[in-house]
Order: structure tokens, then sequence, then C-alpha cells
């Protein structure tokens, strides 16, 4: 490999001063410099091998190019697509993205955080269920932009993105009233994840509007947004011996967990029990049967999220804003009118 | 907020001198410390606030404490559970990790590898099928630890963690032609990528070491590993009107396209055509029919992707290796007897 240029020297071979070098240099200020003059910088740095070192333009302009990103476990296939969409917007402004996972236990996040305040990130966004609200206030106090992702928290001065789930279970509950359940079961996220919260809240709600009485017996709080933790609700739910013909799961993850309890009871999906599931995750139509569910645009999360950021980022700031995604039924082969007789 | 302390108030207050609290507070010097120091320096440190400056120490110490994965795309589901393993790993022992996906675009690979060594990365995880070998070279000239994940390149400067391609293909064409199939078809990854070449090369040598004789026309080579280019390749694989009665799939994304277009030509799994996959990647058992396939251990090729690099990472850094890990045929229900005399 050739020695390095420093940046005087190749401003000297494009012919420009060394701050109109930089300002080419650097993604966020090349918009300053003209065009032309922008690409000769960038074609003589190209040739020469010329690359700016991160870690000292950081110390310099305060900026580390770098995101941190918080997810409770990038296996949960609701995530894959959302950090592509941030990833496709950040790398496209020169931003790169840590990514670390916290199974929502709280010195894994908290260790996660300072790991990242550490690097000195520009902005975090925080995708865990249940941020601690001390960290959330270090990073605000810090003056780090962040946006909470599908997260929605009662305070008005930090930006969050979400799926507008209120909407959602309506959706779904409408569904199955229209399909004639009267019955319908919930399997609720963890209560203090504003996901699981929401939800639970919009179902009881919903099912309040449509004049159908919420039994309390046939709602159970799962542990996590896991399969395993949708079946052992399922199986409680059956358990208990209430009557069901339908269930409205909080999550996919969750809904894929019924379908599992229910083959194992003996009892088939749709023609037993329908079921609707939340987000429509990759796979979730091919499944058997294919799950009927409230769509949430992923990778659109993602997207509105890193935009959402940047513009916290700005210098301009923005006030703190909430953005509502606005979910879809998709419905397919795991809800049917329920049998004749089996509601009640 | 309280103002941070400086790392000498912390040595002071935690009655050691400055480079025993420097030590105890770095992971990897950590153990040079007696355990029961080390964790008063981390008492008094934590209580008072005091994170150490991780651009300013990666400055000193040369470390950044930050991993680059490059992988193709998050969102295929082989990666979440290696790239899991992989962070399981390294934050554990202090380490960040950046992500980003190329789409196997050698632009967008050269500007995340860039943006990589910008952030003086410690190390890199090269997932992508088809890294550039000047971006190697660059990175091994550089003295940057690389290791290859499911990669194998023919030079011995550079460590690769990886499935034995050869003996999974080989499980999937004996069990194959142990149910009775002859003429058996290979939906092959692009040739460019170790993967499709290595598998493609197995099937090869695993149909002549049965006396089976591998038909030119029964092999497909598709551009891309998803479920789109297996479907179009399935597709002219029916057009050619060869007879087949199974398939060899290069990866389980391929093989849920043949699925596809075995079902969009009105033919059934495995009544008329056996498929089988290859990673078992998560749902493989959920798709209707439950995917046979040959199981990579994605997760633990993650771990050992981790634990290879850490050690090139290593001062007595070990001379790189390749870890070749085993795989493991799971039978589901996409494979069965060929029908009598559908097989020639």
């Amino acid at each position: 490999m050739q020695p390095k240029l420093t940046l005087q020297e190749v401003a000297k071979r494009a012919g420009v001063d060394k701050s109109t070098a930089s300002r080419a240099l650097n993604p966020e200020t090349r918009s300053q410099v003209k065009a032309e003059t922008a690409e000769r910088v960038l074609q003589v740095a190209e040739e020469a091998g010329y690359l700016p070192n991160g870690i000292a333009r950081g110390l310099r302009i305060k900026r580390s190019y770098t995101i941190g990103i918080l997810v409770p476990d990038i296996t949960n296939p609701f995530f894959p697509p959302v950090l592509r969409g941030l990833d496709d917007v950040f790398s496209g402004v020169g931003y790169q993205t840590l990514i670390a996972n916290t199974d929502d236990d709280p010195r894994r996040e908290k260790s996660a955080y300072q790991a990242f305040i550490e690097r000195q990130v520009d902005g975090l966004v925080v995708g865990v269920a249940s941020f601690q609200d001390e960290l959330l206030d270090s990073a605000i106090a810090s003056g780090i932009p962040v946006v909470l992702l599908n997260r929605q928290v009662g305070r008005l001065d930090v930006s969050a993105v979400c799926s507008d789930d209120e909407s959602g279970i309506k959706l779904a509950v409408e569904h199955l009233a229209s399909l004639g359940h009267r019955s319908i079961a919930h399997v609720a996220g963890r209560m203090e994840s504003s996901t699981g919260f929401t939800r639970h809240r919009a179902f009881t709600y919903a099912m309040e509007s449509l004049g159908l009485h919420p039994d309390p017996d046939l709602i159970v709080v799962s542990g996590r947004l896991t399969e395993e933790a949708g079946e052992e609700a399922t199986l409680e739910l059956l358990g208990r011996g209430s009557e069901m013909t339908a269930i409205v799961a909080a999550t996919d993850m969750l809904a894929l967990g019924c379908l599992d309890a229910l083959e194992q009871s003996g009892l088939t999906c749709p023609d037993d029990i329908s079921v609707v599931g939340h987000n429509d995750v990759r796979f979730a139509n091919k499944v058997r049967p294919p799950l009927t569910t409230v769509r949430v645009p992923q990778y659109q999360l993602g997207v509105l999220a890193a935009h959402t950021l940047l513009e916290q980022m700005d210098e301009s700031r923005k006030s703190p804003q909430t953005v509502l995604l606005q979910p879809q039924l998709i419905v397919r082969e795991s809800t049917a009118v329920p049998r004749v007789g089996s509601s009640r």
C-alpha cells in the first residue's frame, strides 16, 4: 500500500484550499462546495488512497458518524427488515450502525448504552420494549438525539416512530366479529412493554365498542414475545376451560405459538379456533395455516425512524415528534366463521 | 448529571494508582489486576458515573473496541442467528459490532469497508458471498484481522469459519438416492460465491460417486439466493422438459422458491417432486410441506467466527485457520420415495 496522503496534499493536488477539501470529503458539508470541485477532490482522494481518519475527525468535529441501535433480539423476525431500513438510510448519508441485542435485560441494556456513549454515537435508535427511563434521561441530558422505535412513552421530549397499535388491534377484532366470533381471547405481550400494554388496552376497547364483553378469563399475558411464550399462554387459556372461538395474539411470534398449542391439544385452526397475529413477519404467509395478521410495515418503520433521527441530529433540530404508521389487515387462512354451536 | 470524574480521581478514590485503575477498567487487561482490586475500582467508577472516553482511549491504545461485519442482507434469515452469535461473544468481552448490508454490490461493499476503516475497527467479519480480493488484500496489508464467514478462498493468509458444504450436499444427495431417486436436479447459487461454487461441485461429485450421471440439463444456476430466484430457476428446469423426481437446492431460500414454482405448475411436493434445502433457517419446519434440509448451525457459526477473530486480534496472534462445522441432515416432509414409473 502507498503511504496515505495528508488532507493538505489532497487539497494541493485538487487545486483547492484545505478547508474546501475537508468540506468536499465530508458527506454532510459536501453540498457547500461546487459539485464540480467536490468531484475533483473526491477523485484525487480516491486515487491517492486517502481516507480521512474517522476517529481524529470525530474529535475535531464532534461527530463519530455512528448510530447506536438497541434491539431485544435480532433473531426475532420483526427486526431484520427494520434494521435494513435504518441501514439503507443511514449508510446513504455516511453513517454506520452499531447494533446491540439486550434481551430486555436491564443490565445488558445499560452496558450496551454505555458502550454506545463511549463510542460517542451521534444518535440512538431505541427498539427495546422497555427502555429504562434513567437511560433515556441520561441520553436527553447529554444532548444525544434519540428516537424510540415501536415504543411510545408518555413524554414529549423524545421522538417516536410506531405502528398505530390501536387501529391494528381494532382491525383484528372487527374482522373476527364480522365472521361471527363473540368469545374472543387475547394473548397479550408483557405489560411493561408499550406494544404489550397498548395492544392489550386496544383489545379491551375494541371489544367493548362492539358490545362484546372482554372476559378476563380469556386474557393471558405472556412473559416474552416468543413462540414458546405464545404456546404456554394458549395452553393456559385452554386449561382454564373457558370457551373461545378465536384468539387475537399481540404478535405473530405469539400467534405461531398459539398454532403449536392448538395442534398439541388436538384442535385445528381455523376450524376449532381462529387466530390473528400482528406484524406480518416474513413467512407468516407460508406457515400452516397461512396466518391472518395485521401488517406493520417493518422496513418503512426503519426508514422513517432513520429520517426522524436525522432531523433530530440536524443543527436546526426540530421538536420531537411521534410518527404513527397505519397498519393493514391481511386475511389469510387462520381465520374462518366459528362452528355452529361452538360460540356462546 | 454530575460532572464526570477523571481516571486519576477514580484511582484516588479506589486507593490504587492510575495505571492499575486503567487496567481494571479495561476488559482486556482486567485479569492483570487482583479480582478484589478490580471490583473496587469498577464500583467507584460506577458510583461516580465515570465512563472512559472511548474515542480518546481508542487513540491512546489503538483500539476502537469495534468490529465491522459485512453481510449481503440482514433480512436473509440465515444471518440474524449468525449475527446474534457474533454479538454475544463480542459484547461479552467489550466489543461492539458495526453491521453493514452490501447486497453483494461491489460499490456498496467498498464503501462499507472504507467506513469501517475510517472508524478504525479492530477486526472484520466478512460474511458476503464474494468479497473483493482487493479489499481483502488491503485489510491484510493494513494488519486488520479478518475472518471469512461461510466463505472459503484458496489462500492461507486469512481465517475462515464455514459449514462443511461438501459433506452437507453429500447428505442431501445420499438421502434422495436412498429413497430411490435417480433423476436429481440442482438449483445452484451463483458460481462467484463460495457457497454456490462449493455446493455445485459437491453435487456433481456426490452424484458421480453414487453412479448417478449428473445431467447438465438438470442444473440451473440462480442469480441470487432468494425465493424469487429459486422460483425462476425451477420454472426454467420444468420448462426444459427434462424428467426429474427431486431437486437439491443450494439454500433454503432457493428451496422455498422451488416449492412456489411447483405449486404454480400444478405439481405437489413431495408426491411429484421431492425438494431438499440447505441451512435450516428459522421456519423451515413450519412451511408447507415442512422442508427436508441440511442444518448449518448458524448461531454456532457466529460464535466460532467471533472466537476465531478474537484469536487473530490477540497479541500472540495465531496463524490463520479454517474451521469447518459439520452439518446435519434434517428429514421432514418435502422428500419421499418417487412415484412408481416417474423415475427413469
